[in-house]
């Protein structure tokens, strides 16, 4: 099976070495029992404090997300330092390095990859490209809701959901104010368009990951094509 | 005044040799009279050939999207190989590149950057970057309208439109099946958080794009922050 | 066996996919059967017409030649996506990238290099390079003439020559204004310095490609070393 | 007059906006002067942190490195984003890159180049690489001790060092466990081939930089050549 | 006036700092006068010596050329190191880099580019590339003769010679074994589509070139458009 | 096992195909039988040459070691030109590639990384960073003595270090004016801080490399960790 994770910056936790660990084995594991494993990591913390900064410094929001997007890189070069020789040897900056390093065995990682594009989106055009057969958003909540959870405590979990919908209830989400999406809009429309299998999962517990792979069982959201 | 243009393929005609010289006229002579001057290019008709061969042959849209990216380079290119020795000598693959060649008072020219992302995006991400006082979209219909010109009759063109108003009505056509819009819902998304005054018109008389950062008038739709 | 296989621009026309699907299946046979493949992608109608807009908007030869060697680099990532995972995922733009892909196993695709070499030249070094067995030139005259078809009738095919005898035929060819030749000069010259094998046949039909691997057997010419 | 400045992680201080606003503003202030002006940050906290949690995971030094030189790159960065149009528009990531700019006018910031070498040693590097007039160490220690400070209270400050002593002292600080001179060894070897006039002074106020440069006057320790 | 100077890498003569002394003061000097000056530096016998062992190691003639391109980029190292801040601060691999240097009223300095292509050639490309004024050869011969004059004492030097004639010459005397031109094929071919004027003169007296360029007289040949 | 071979310039021998083809063959045999083998070329006397030059020109240190550094890459690419295709194509330019290219199992060579480094660090650098097994320093001394041999006929050779020792003995060596260690501080450091078990010897004989690796003998000096 060839499997895409998107790894949310706060659900990586960089300062937390025991979760970052607990990532790697599980990825690790995926692909020892011959599953082809490619790893995107956000920013978290990190990335927000930078941003943060640099705000307040007046920078504009390309130069903010160039920053988010060299953070990215960090933590996936995190990832890689606590993966075996089994992974490539630093994070791929583009998709085609990316697919090169699956095709050839390793287990690749990517943070972000350019300004106007989050993590999000390039799990899900890293799913697109490689032709991926599960795409795994191990985020902070578990699954997607009609409404950001943190905001509303009535906030629904979908357990499923078409790929289309997904698009529209992102698309809600982005329009109302101070609210977030566990996946932005751009790779909602990714996966509707690539037809992906995608889970939306609460990554605080990367064993979930594997157990999702192995058995197809999961508490988040299944986004079907 | 500094200024993005960003031409959409159709409208720079690399077929066209006339039409190429006369946006290079225009360009350079905004460059002569003092502005600061970057120009983003599309893909057009060469990128729609290719993209159609391509997708017959069963590539994935991301695949599609680099053959749009390597055109557009192509027709930077091509823009650059009218202008004079101004303008920076090969497309930046960047923001930061064509904002360095803008502070040395170079002509930047730019294809896209990435797949998932359109040169609507990357024009609005440039003009942000750099601080533009105008970005104009110089394309293949007269402005923006309520509905694709191209399909109904009676789209009617707005005069002006509020960033937030403009966000609206893309994301309202984008829904719309076989519709398509003069400026993505990314490059909307942008214009709004950046606040960059914007205008959409028609690109195929080059020497509107003159006019309108000269007089301020123009026969299109204007984006007011 | 190691070949290299070159294809003309023309040959590969990039708007019709049955033609270039033709290709990848060829090319992915041999593979397939164990020979290591190597592809040089020309530049065709496309470049041509890129070409044609520029020189008439005043671009030196170096400025044409980098129109072109861009454009082969686009039929390139269009033959990469008519290809299998089998390919590597983008395009070398040198001998030593190309030759690492061959010795992994996969099969690589070049466009051009650098502006005042042609992909006739390219194919010929690459073969040198990683000592191939065979280099086909699969191009739109099927086979070495002593004079060009499309301008004289009368020209005569040759069956076989010497490399030495191709590098004086080319010569002549090239001092006759008008002409051209299936090879030129400087790919000549590398093929009788390489001393690989040769063999320049009609490549509209890919299947003679396989053919001439196969059995040796071909309607074009023989340049023995 | 040319000036490199080395500003520590921790001086920079990437959470505070004020600090990095302030260091900026020095930083301008001389370009606006009339001097040459190249900065290179350091990894500070968010160095460690990262360097910590992989130490944790079993990374080996170099990977530790890696991760310090990417972080030294993100401040740096963020440095930029203070900055005015002034500034090169990203982090050069050699010493050609860095004096190129400074050649034509720019401010230079850099970060690290490579693992197994300081911001200390890069500082002193580019310096010798530009012929700079001044060096100056802005650190957290208000210049060089006999001891570490903050380890022994008795520890006194030079206020003037040849630079063979300088390469003494230091020596003998890295010799003793638990020990962190402000400047480590590689970077005072070059210090003393290059013959640069280097200044080791308290960076936690930015205007000390300004005023070293225009009065030469500073609380800190004097390296001459 | 936009001047290109060949200096071959025996001209240059890596080993006598005078020699190489005497040619960054001839360069400066036209630079300081207010001409556009770009060289382009060969790789002499330091080159020789590598692709003498290689070959006898059993490497190919793209492996034998690739070791004579980086040692024109040494060589180009050892010129830039010997000029003043006037100069780009490393050698352009490409044409676009090359010029972009020259447009920012830089001096350029180029080695080889790829295999296949001599530094001859890279020169008149570049010539080309920039629409150069003059091309200087200064090379070990003081001219072309219509024989190899270290062969034949009868040989006689040209001391004016279209563009097409120099073409003719040139391809007579690579047809003699043993025989080496002062300029390869390749480089005739591009100067005589340039039209740049070119002057083929003894370039171990550096003064030469300075001389040439002043006064336009010279003991060489004259290649005119 | 997993070898690093650092191999100086002078023991490499540029010139002397036979010891290049030698040190060729021992590494091909040691991959051969199933090791993995990274080897880093030093710049021997081309490298003085060229910076003896360009010290006479007034180039500053930095710009020295930038021909050094290329240098010894233009000695890697001799070191593979020498290699069978088990070797990657070209000099490594970091750890990552390099470390990558042993991970897939081919010969990985590395000159120099950066200015103010010497390939005695980067082999240091390279062994730490794949964890290897082994160090071998092949030099032009046969191992570690506690005098300068040319210097002092008295001189030592120890047949056996700890780590510690040997960073002690090696800044003893430094501080003598006109002496050279065989290995430099920086190195012996890295040396120092990673355990790897090095083996300094007497590489003018080729096969001393692999007697080591088969057997543990040598004549040189051992630092065990």
């Amino acid at each position: 099976m060839k499997i895409i994770v998107s790894l949310g910056g706060s659900v990586l936790a960089p300062r937390d070495s025991e979760r970052v660990g607990a990532h790697a084995t599980v990825i690790e594991g995926l692909a020892e029992e011959g599953h082809t494993v490619g790893a995107v990591v956000g920013g978290g913390t990190v990335a927000r404090k930078y941003i943060h900064t640099a705000r307040e410094l007046g920078a504009n929001e390309i130069e903010l997300d160039q920053l988010g997007v060299d953070t990215t890189r960090l933590n996936a070069r995190l990832l890689i330092a606590a993966l075996s020789e089994r992974a490539a040897t630093r994070p791929a900056r583009d998709y085609e390095t990316a697919g090169a390093a699956l095709r050839r065995g390793e287990i690749a990682v990517m943070g972000g990859v350019t300004p106007g594009q989050t993590t999000d989106a390039v799990s899900a055009a890293l799913a697109e490209y490689v032709n991926a057969d599960l795409l795994v958003y191990a985020t902070s909540v578990p699954g997607v809701f009609d409404a950001d959870p943190d905001e509303n405590p009535d906030a629904q979990r979908f357990d499923r959901l078409s790929a289309g919908e997904l698009v529209d209830v992102i698309a809600d989400i982005e329009m109302t104010a101070g609210s977030s999406a566990p996946v932005d809009l751009l790779a909602a429309k990714i996966i509707e368009r690539s037809g992906v299998r995608t889970v939306v999962l609460d990554g605080t517990d990367p064993d979930r990951i594997g157990h999702v792979v192995n058995t197809g069982e999961h508490d988040g959201t299944d986004i079907v094509p």
